[in-house]
Parts: C-alpha cells; structure tokens; sequence
C-alpha cells in the first residue's frame, strides 16, 4: 500500500510499505476513508533531523474495518469507524478515568512497527479500544459528514478538552489564544458548553471569520502587550476567567497569563515548545491554574458525536484544502506556509 | 505601643510606635491577644536590603475589637476577633467568588500606612468584611483554644486551601512537601477532607512525628530523585493524585513533577522563590495541572471554625514555642534556625 514518511525537516514522502496484517489478537485492520494533516505534524516537518530511514506520520483517521484479531469484540468487517490520535485499551485505570493519553497499554500512530493515520490502511493495536463505531451511512449517503467526524480523531477534540480542563461554562469568560484549526475548535467547544463571551486572538482574517462563525464574539488581532491591552479593555480591565492556549509557543503561554483574571485558569493544548513556564510570584498572587495537555479524546468521542451527527457543530468546517494521499507533500506545504488552515486527505 | 519592625536581612527590631486610632469609617481597631511568626516572614528576614527606615510586619492576629469606625456594623468594643492575613472587603466580586486575596479594596498587613500583626494593637481597615468574631470565651476559659484559633489567621487556610485546589477527597493519594508548619497544616487539612494515603516529604523526625499525628501515614525523609523514587515505591510506581508543595523552592516544585500521577494536580502555597515552572512537554504528555496561590484565608476561617472550636482538629499544635513581644527577634532566630516550627507571640 501507500502511506507517508517523514525523512526529516521538509521532507515527506509517500511510498510504497508493505500491507499491515494482524500482528496481535487484539489488532484490527482499518481501510482508511479520510485522514489529514495536524498542526502537530508541523513540528517535525519544521525541525526533524534527516535521516535516511524515513517514519511513518499521521494520526488522525477514519475508515471501515477490514479484518478484527480474534479477541477484538464489537467490531467486524464493513463497520466505519474513527480512531483517536492515541491508541488504549479503554479498560484501564487511567482509561477508566478518560485518561487514555495515558493508557497502562497504549501507544503513538507511527511509533516504530506502529502504522501512521497518513496511508491507505492501519493496523490498529487495541482495536477495541481504540476504535468508535459510526453510522454505517456516513460511508454513502451521509459522506458529507466525514469532514466533522475525521475532526473528532483529533482536533475538536482538542480544542474541547482545552475549555473542559479550562472549566468554561455559561458563566465563564474565554479568551481563545490562537486562530489555527485547534484554536478555532476550541472557539467551537467553548461556545458549545455555553461561554457567552469568547476573545479569539489571531491576525488572520480568514481564520477569525470562520471562529466568528464559530461562536467568537471578539477577535483581537494585535499581540504581545498590546493584544493584552486590547484583552483587558474587553474586560473592563480583568481579563477573562478562562484562557485557552493553542498554540504552543512561549510567547502564547505569556500571553495567556497577560489576559487571564484572578483566580482563573489557562489550559494549554499547544504542544509546548518551551521547556518552563513563567508562573512565579505574580501569578501566585493572582491564583492563577495552568491545566490541559494533550488529548485524551478517546474519552470525549462518545459525548461529541451526536452533536456532530445531527449537524449541532460542523468541526469539519477547519478542513479548507482536500488533497489525494500523492499530494501530502504539498499539503505540509501548504499547511506550514499558512496557505491552509487544515488539510484533509482522501487517500 | 510596641510594634515589630524589619530593617533588614536579620535585623528585626521590637519598637515604640504611635498608637493606632480610627482613620477611615470601615476601619476598627483590635488589641493585640496572640500573633505569630510565619515561614513567609522568614523571607525578607533572610534577604531583605538594609534600610533606616523600618516597616512593620506580622501578618496573622487575634484580639479584641476596642474601637469601631461609623461604617462598621456586626462588631462592637470587646468582641474577640480573628483576622485573616490579607485585608478585604468581603463584597466585591472577587470576595464574592472566595478570592478575598484579590479584593478590589484590599491589602497587606505592613504595607506603608498599615499597622502589622506582630505588635499590641491593629487598626483594621475594611474590619466588617475583614475581621471573623469567636465566641467571647476564647478570651477566658477557653484560653487553650486560642493557638488553633489563631492558626485559622493564615497557615491552617493556607494548608487547606492547597488541598482544597488540589481537589483532595477520599478517592485521592496525597503527597505533601515540606515538614514546615504549613506543610504539617496541608496534611491536617488532607486528612479533615478524607484523605487515606499521605505521604509527608520531610527530614526533620520532631515535624514529621507531628505530621503522622496530624494524618500522615508515610513520611520520606530523602530527597530530589531518591525522594521521587521512594514516593513512587509507595504508589505502585505511579505517583499520587495530589501533590500540596508547601515550600516556594526550585527543588520543591522539580519533586512535585516527579512525584504526581499522570493526570494528577500539584497545588503550591509555597510563596515561589523561582521565577519559572518547569512544565514543558512531558508534563504536558502526562496532563498535569498546577493550581494554588497565596490563600484567600478569609474565605475558609467559617468553615474550618467549628472544628476548631470543638476540637476535631487543633492546627494550633505546630506552635512549639511561645514568647514576648519583646522576644520576637530571637523568636525569628529560633524559626530561621529551624529551632522552632512556628513562634506564637503574647504581646
């Protein structure tokens, strides 16, 4: 089959793999309908050392099952399904607890011997786990709603994790930091559990229009302490209860602390590029949280998903370039030069 | 009256001031019956700049209210009294949400124009929102209760609430750090909140003896990656689900990452003598949270009160030595010297 390799910073690549087989009684194999292209794929594609041995990439998929290892229950052949960005058993106790980001048995897409979402089938470790059963209609009539689906593997997700650990709700106050596809997601999130007044940060009107479309009330497009100021005026000086980072970067984190109220709380879900972060006495007088981390949406799928099958919320709506499994290379591109918020592949 | 002054790193000084009197309506003016010395205290007690010009100190009090502004209702002449450690209000809307150490109308004991804890008589700004009344026989037969009561003042709330932010509850391991008096009223509060397993990080034998009564059921006395390693040894290599860092040092806050369970919480009260936190990626992989603040003691002293006064907890125990007013510089010397836990002072 074909599927995509990272050979190092700017280097990706489909190839031709071998097909995956059953390895373990609990695998299950998955013919991929949709996949894309995740703002966190851009961190390799911007600073991976080259190698020559290149590594499987990608970790957002959906598709219908193939094959199920004899001690997977619950799935069989023809059945769609989505597959979180982490795989997990489900039963363990940090699973049990909607932890599965730290399954006692689970694992990364593309870890060695483990396939990536980015190819034209997976082998899927924990399939019982790790695999949520869809309409078997999204895989005809309703192909429409694929977009908003492939956007529960990861990235809506994310974004609702963010507000959740946040604690945004009806009464709370949100600025979101960031206008990429998590951003945007977590604009989405927020004004689902009830936030009133959502601040989108980000300068890029494209992007602003669609969280506007989302639920932002106000975009803030100036950054730095000029973008705090402009937060703080919104806020009749206070700033907002609840700050979601989704970017990643240090100046976010600092950002994000500029605008957030006393007693509030930043959840970050941008992977950090930064090793500490400045929370010292300031914020201790000001009682400020910092929560979040990467996604258990493994926990969240369940929850999400009848919003998106009857058309509540249209995660999807970050998908703004569909590309064939050849042209991954010039979506990284096109992903990394801002020239698409997120990319979607049908391979 | 005397009062206690700080010129300087290591030079406190018990002085005549002029005696407090009314300046605003909302103010009171309470005479001084217990005070105390704080392990935050012994922070400008170590490295503050010499200067000629003293500045009061002392933040935790309990006295008889002696006079009272025109604005200040629900309080009269000879009421026995118990100040938290921040001045507040106590109806503006961050009072309202129990963050009374934001108050729009708040402040610091000691700030310039304000009378410290650790002298004969306070003048008490904001005293109706400020200041919580005991039942008049503290002031008399139930004298014994009044280390407890006094501990409601700052480093009891302080303890709860960084269990309190932690989320402790009767599903949660516990580890403290730090066998210091706060550290000591982290595990007492743990304990009250039902907490089963709590493991107290500390080495000094007469603290963590006094930790064990107050609920302790596991005391490390190493430390850095063998105190890591020993708190995981106790937790099934896991960790636990809260960690109250009850110190403000680097090294603290570095344990406090390697001792907390995937998903976990780490709460600080410990005023922060770092200027960063170390939570970059990993602790972003694990979904870790950091909460805590300076504690909004006013917001707690009603609810810890009636186990206070009928004996259920006696936070007062971590007062090993009492003294004079006029012993407060060796009073400070014997905490910096780690001789004293925490020194009560009887003007």
């Amino acid at each position: 089959m074909r599927a995509t390799l990272i050979y190092g910073a700017g280097d990706v690549r489909v190839e031709d793999v071998p097909d995956p087989v059953l390895r373990e009684p609990t695998d299950a194999l998955v013919r991929v309908l949709r996949s894309c292209i995740c703002g966190s794929d851009l961190w390799p594609y911007g600073s991976r050392p080259a190698s020559e041995q290149g590594a499987r990439i990608g970790h957002e998929f959906l598709g219908v099952v193939e094959e199920v290892g004899a001690q997977v229950s619950g799935l069989r052949p023809g059945d769609v399904v989505v597959a979180p960005f982490v795989w997990a058993d489900n039963t363990c106790d940090f699973c049990r607890e909607g932890l599965q980001t730290s399954c006692r048995h689970g694992g990364q897409w593309g870890a060695p011997g483990v396939d990536g979402g980015q190819g034209e089938a997976v082998r899927v470790p924990q399939a019982q786990g790790t695999l949520v059963k869809l309409p078997a209609s999204v895989a005809g009539e309703d192909a429409a709603l694929l977009p908003s689906l492939l956007a529960l593997s990861d990235v809506f997700p994310t974004g609702h994790h963010c507000a959740v650990t946040a604690g945004v709700g009806p009464r709370t106050t949100v600025t979101v930091i960031g206008d990429g596809a998590v951003g945007l997601s977590a604009v989405l999130a927020a004004r689902r559990l009830g936030a009133e007044q959502i601040i989108l940060m980000g300068r890029h009107k494209d992007r602003t229009d669609l969280g506007r479309e989302f639920g932002a009330t106000d975009v803030v497009a100036e950054r730095g302490d000029e973008g705090v100021e402009r937060v703080r005026e919104l806020t009749g000086g206070d700033g907002t209860h609840t700050v979601l980072e989704c970017v990643g970067l240090e100046q976010a984190i600092v950002t994000a602390f500029g605008v957030v109220r006393d007693g509030g709380t930043v959840s970050r879900v941008g992977a950090p590029q930064y090793p500490a972060v400045p929370m010292g006495f300031g914020e201790f007088l000001r009682n400020i949280t910092l929560t979040g981390g990467v996604a258990p949406a493994r926990a969240y799928i369940e929850d999400l998903l009848p919003d998106v099958l009857e058309g509540r919320v249209e995660p999807g709506r970050v998908f703004d370039r569909t590309i064939g499994l050849d042209q991954v290379p010039d979506g990284y591109r096109a992903m990394a030069d801002r020239q698409a918020i997120k990319v979607l592949i049908r391979p």
